[in-house]
């Protein structure tokens, strides 16, 4: 009898029906022969009210407080999926975060799991229940309600798969897998079968939001084996797990594009010492994360330093800069938001030299300017106009041959 | 420094803008150099929520979960009071029925509190925090969810001001105290000063709905001497403790109505051992509270059984007795639905002989028909026509001199 762990996201349990539907998933997992252990999110949209009631009575709400409302979002959706459960004539028990055995830092409202006892999950399977887990929460060693922040409910399925040992992992989401590129901006894109945990990574750092990248780190660093795919179809997903040999046999696993990224430039900064510490710690203290940084030497005694942020984080960039820059002795910062990121990801291209080459080939034969350049062991990424990102995508893709099955 | 203990139900803490009234209440409290201690319901229509989305999914709700289930309304309360508080400058902090150490039985939805533990209720009140306690909830010996069932917020404060050993316990309602009569029907009704347990639980088993008659009796068990006032003006409530005896000076402290009383009779029932305890046994297996008994002899060898239900309880009961009769070879069944029972209620008549001739002749002198009596120590209840009740309320009411200070 093999174990099985499955995740629902708030749009899987979105209303009664949908709570109904997943039930009728669950139990047929069981019937197949499973002990099946089930963590779920809040309904869709729940969190957010909640959230919006709390704003009406503190603008900045205590976040110990935030936790233990937050806590309750899950914990509906556990009692009902049990109910829904009993009415198809399955046993099924719901334990919350803190009853499952999980324990977290004290980071309220982005608590790290620390350690997993679940003895009362063992004891409820043992008795032939599907066990319900609300995800996303925890509690300290000292019993206070903790919640992990964004993606957080996967984080506590892979967790749980980890501390259960259990054979397979399944995230249920409403995409049905991990794409070789993303399918509106890439007609003949593809859902990949089998991806590393560090290609998943590197795909969600470019832009492809199938998971949080905690999620796939914790998954990496305990060796859990999942699957993503959606509950709103029968089919198979795309299996997460540690890189194999085989795996480098296709040399570009996919395509991401990034739209939402801004183009830093501080001119004429002094060649001297010191200077890019202090810059990019001005813009580390304003909480902005920098993606891709490129430092041109330009005329003698002076450089420009060049970087890339999110769209969002844009404003408050140049703020931070500006005032930077007046310090340093620096010539003015520009700004340009009309950029994208596109990259290609494989682990395949460890064994694999030139794959660089041949990328930028293909965007200079299609005539795509490549402004800046930033790799690392199992990507490639460049920054070009915005008004190419697509079609680059597009190019790419044909390229690495990802269209084919 | 004294140790207050306030609870304040759902209609008290029905929006944001009542949140922040009880949280300036709460804070007035402390201000004036108390520890305080609050216990709150859910929200106003939360439960009902709750209620119809668990129906939505199973019919007949595992008890198990709906607790689980019901147990989030009184925990978003909690966080929403303790922000409110912080939002005014306060220290507070929430805690759950478990995290607060309730623990009860396992009978779910209807749990029985067993004992308290309080030992995170004391560090947060050493830490200078106001402690906000989800009420109605508690948790088994092995930390499974439970809920009190109906009036479950009150017991929990009277719990927890027990176990506290608090100087005070109060519970805000909409109301603003106990009423020497029901203010629709007897306009000089006044507000009660102080009355005993025992007063208020005949009050609220004869239909004065201040508080749930398994709340009175435990304060009574554990002496916790507490107050029923308004959460929406600062009047003072009435003080509810032991009997003492300078509350025997009044005779009576109340006049109670109930208008929900049916009558049935099983006429001719042959007179014979047993027969009135088949009868009633059969009522009883239709969970059916029977309240007024009486039993009139009336022909040789048979006799007429005649007792009052709730009119909810008259359609359920005539099923029941129909069989029943037949069996034992009664003659008949017959049921009156208008009518009423009127009380008076006091400590005061086991001192003062008399009081029931006096009811009587209060109510004869104004043509008003008695068609049944029952008495404990402290009340004299009588069954009138419906028509009569609000006359013989006002009537009795000016009799024993309740209209005065």
């Amino acid at each position: 009898m093999a174990l099985v762990v499955q995740k629902y996201g708030g749009t899987s349990v979105g209303n009664p029906d949908r709570i109904k539907n997943v039930a009728r998933r669950v139990l047929a997992t069981q019937q197949a022969g499973n002990q099946v252990v089930v963590v779920v999110s809040a309904m869709s949209g729940v969190t957010d009210s909640l959230i919006k009631l709390a704003k009406e009575i503190h603008d900045m709400p205590s976040e110990r407080e935030m936790d233990v409302l937050l806590a309750t979002g899950e914990q509906t959706t556990i009692a009902l999926l049990a109910m829904a459960l009993h009415a198809l004539g399955a046993k099924a028990a719901s334990l919350t975060g803190a009853q499952a055995g999980i324990v977290t830092d004290r980071a309220h409202t982005k608590a790290k799991i620390t350690n997993i006892t679940p003895k009362r999950v063992h004891d409820q399977l043992n008795d032939g229940n599907v066990v319900i887990i609300a995800g996303f929460q925890g509690e300290t060693p000292e019993r206070q309600i903790t919640t992990l922040g964004r993606g957080g409910s996967d984080l506590s399925a892979i967790a749980i798969a980890a501390a259960l040992k259990a054979d397979l992992c399944q995230i249920y989401t409403d995409v049905d897998g991990v794409y070789t590129a993303d399918p509106r901006i890439v007609k003949d894109a593809q859902k990949i079968q089998e991806i590393s945990y560090d290609e998943l990574l590197e795909m969600a750092a470019l832009g492809s939001k199938v998971m949080q990248a905690r999620s796939v780190e914790f998954a990496k660093k305990f060796n859990v084996v999942f699957e993503v795919r959606s509950s709103f179809n029968d089919n198979p997903g795309t299996i997460v797990k540690a890189e194999t040999r085989s795996m480098e046999d296709v040399v570009i696993r996919g395509v991401a594009v990034d739209k939402k990224q801004a183009k830093v430039t501080v001119a004429h900064v002094p060649d001297k010492p010191g200077m890019a510490s202090r810059i990019f710690r001005a813009v580390a203290d304003a909480n902005i994360n920098v993606d891709v940084i490129v430092q041109n030497v330009s005329e003698a005694g002076s450089t420009d330093i060049t970087f890339t942020v999110g769209t969002d984080d844009l404003k408050k960039s140049l703020v931070a800069l500006e005032k930077i820059a007046r310090e340093v002795g620096a010539s003015g910062v520009t700004a340009q938001d009309n950029i994208a990121k596109v990259s290609i990801i494989g682990v395949g291209m460890k064994s694999h030299p030139g794959i660089a080459a041949e990328m930028f080939e293909a965007l200079a034969a299609n005539h795509i300017n490549i402004g800046m350049i930033s790799t690392s062991e199992i990507k490639i990424s460049v920054v070009i106009d915005l008004k190419d990102a697509d079609k680059a995508a597009g190019v790419l893709h044909e390229k690495f041959e990802l269209s084919k099955k």
